[in-house]
């Protein structure tokens, strides 16, 4: 028999409760053991739940059941979530998460004290929701070099994007659409400003590259400033909008991550996410890319994840699962300053001011542009701080990496 | 120290070899044991190799050598191949392969004689070529009850298909074009005809829904027959003409699974799987639909998922991964005839001539369609029979499925 308990009886936990006790037999017979859930922690009351038996409200209960093989950690944030966390690994309990950003600012330490104590810290619904891509990322993928990896790694901006492009909403409209329909939070600033994106960056980048990456490392920039002409600009240039994380290795080792809108190819397939929807890219030195995509967030979804790393637990309660990175350091990253990529310009000035500071250009039209407006893709590729000097003379209003 | 052998030195076999000596410090790291190339069986000489040293004409070598842990087989067919792959679990040693023939006709014998003797017998690069589907569908969708897979399986039919759609070319000069590029075969009728990704659909039903599917049990429809005025009508329609191989689960737990052409929406990301890229959307209960996309064939990215598996059973010396399924049967499947869904209709007869037959239409128009042509996607979902009984009066020039 395999014991679990939930930590955080809310929506990602109460899936997990979900599809734990809903999917009971084919998920004994996958681990060969029975899995039962034992606890569920909660300062509140349930007393109509169907797991009305399960509810404890002190975490010391869990911790000092030596029947507790797996805690499922839902609790969110970095701070009951971390103690919790700690106190169960060295209680020799493995631990699963959906926790980003207890991943992203404590994963190496928490990683190391699960090796210390031969258990394991799983944590695939952290990025992604649903989407299989931790696992694959560390275990299908491990016969390549991982040059790159990119994404829409934010559901609620994406969502917001996709209803400015395919409506004409602008953004303050769009996001209280997605306020309404629960996909952004009433303080939607995680979201729309790129933190939890910046987040999922990190873990992704830990793995693909090895190295703790720390969100304070990784300059992010959210979607607040896109405006429609931008949307419509891309759209003439058969480019669509998208909020992207992204670590690329560079030659001397370092990784360089940052979280910005990128002008995204419609040839990419990244384009074609859209909605709530997520799509990693991941690209090998020798499968070249592969892309995964799914919903990003949800109920069901993430709890699948969660369930899919409780059943990986089961099957190794006494064996280590080899996932672990090394520390980070003020060494590991480089700003994305550095990184040369043809750009997306729209000024206040004429197209042929645009073109006497940047040179050759691909200039853009939009219907109802402004009389003094001008909007171009640079045909070479430059450095942010290059474009910078470029274009100190000219009064802009947008600039946008290109993904090329 | 891991001992591997290769079995068959042509394009994925020297891939192997090339990626698994080229990684040879992060997969010993992986492993945390080193993993050494020791044999290369293959009839031919190679004297100018790098892996000149390695080469063996005898099979028995390798089998004999308690040193061997790995066996990759790469030589394809079921006959040679399945002899090999049989003496090799029997000899205890763990056998990775590419061979979707081999799985498909004899999976479920070499799993249990592999259970047998204690061994792994993995085979990620069967299907999808680089792109992990195999393991996130048997471990990281554990938590789901699988509702239905399908795909775009196979790289030639769809660079076929792409070009037809992209560049106006007929069936027969992309086929051609597909030839010259090394993406097809001189005889390419196990691509064009869809038996290979009727190799492959088996593979996947069997791991998503747990009993052996013979291909024999899969009706099988190519390419062929797909015309550019069907392209046309497709394009007006907001569709793509795709090849896919589909498994289903029924109510009574029979799989419904088939190849054939379908009418795919543009607003399906598998519409936007050009060239030789695959692409498979699994549908979980929990999960939703989540969707795996890369190149599904080529020496390196196939190589890749080969050594991946390689890593797999290097760490699971002594071990075994769960992956099984059970036996096959007839009453396994159920045929596509009961499947409901709109279908596109093509024939030599008035609009009129077709509402009358089939109803509600939906009429599709193409520049410079014949005099006498008519052609519509049904506004009612019917089985094959049924559309089949509406339509013995109209000489009918094709019918496609549309995927809803």
């Amino acid at each position: 028999m395999v014991n679990v308990a939930i930590l955080g009886f809310g929506t990602v936990g109460s899936g997990v409760a979900e599809v734990l006790t809903g999917h009971e037999d084919s998920i004994s017979r996958k681990v060969d053991d029975f899995v039962r859930l034992k606890y569920i922690l909660d300062v509140r009351d349930f007393p109509d739940s169907p797991y009305a038996g399960c509810f404890v409200k002190d975490f010391s209960v869990i911790e000092s059941d030596p029947e507790v093989d797996v805690v499922v950690e839902t609790i969110g944030g970095a701070t009951v979530a971390l103690d919790f966390t700690r106190r169960a690994l060295k209680a020799g309990k493995s631990v699963v998460t959906s926790n980003k950003e207890l991943v992203a600012e404590y994963g190496y330490e928490l990683l190391m004290l699960a090796k210390e104590y031969n258990v394991n810290y799983l944590f695939e619904a952290s990025v992604g929701g649903g989407i299989p891509i931790i696992h694959p990322l560390s275990q299908c993928l491990a016969a390549n070099n991982i040059l790159e990896i990119y994404g829409i790694l934010n559901g609620t901006t994406n969502y917001i994007l996709t209803r400015m492009i395919r409506a004409g909403l602008s953004f303050d409209t769009a996001l209280k659409e997605a306020q309404e329909r629960g996909y952004a939070e009433r303080d939607p600033s995680a979201d729309t400003e790129g933190h939890d994106a910046c987040r999922k960056i990190c873990i992704l980048a830990a793995i693909a590259f090895g190295r703790h990456i720390y969100p304070r490392q990784v300059p992010t920039e959210g979607i607040t400033r896109i405006t429609l002409a931008d949307v419509d600009y891309a759209d003439a240039a058969g480019r669509k909008i998208k909020l992207l994380g992204r670590a690329i290795r560079q030659e001397d080792g370092r990784i360089c991550a940052y979280v910005a809108p990128h002008l995204v190819n419609n040839e990419n397939p990244l384009a074609g996410v859209e909605d709530v929807f997520n799509g990693i890219t991941v690209r090998g030195d020798a499968i070249g890319d592969v892309m995964f995509y799914g919903r990003g967030a949800g109920k069901l979804p993430t709890a699948s994840a969660v369930v899919a790393d409780v059943i990986d637990a089961a099957k190794h309660i006494g064996s280590r699962k080899l996932m672990d990175w090394a520390p980070g350091g003020e060494d590991t990253t480089r700003s994305p300053d550095t990184l040369r990529s043809r750009w997306y310009v729209r000024a206040s000035c004429t197209n042929d001011m645009m073109r006497a500071m940047l040179g050759d250009v691909l200039p853009l039209a939009r219907r109802g542009a402004a009389e003094n407006e001008a909007a171009c893709i640079t045909a070479d590729e430059m450095t942010r701080t290059q474009l910078g000097i470029r274009l100190q003379n000219i009064p802009v209003l947008s600039v946008i990496r290109v993904l090329d």
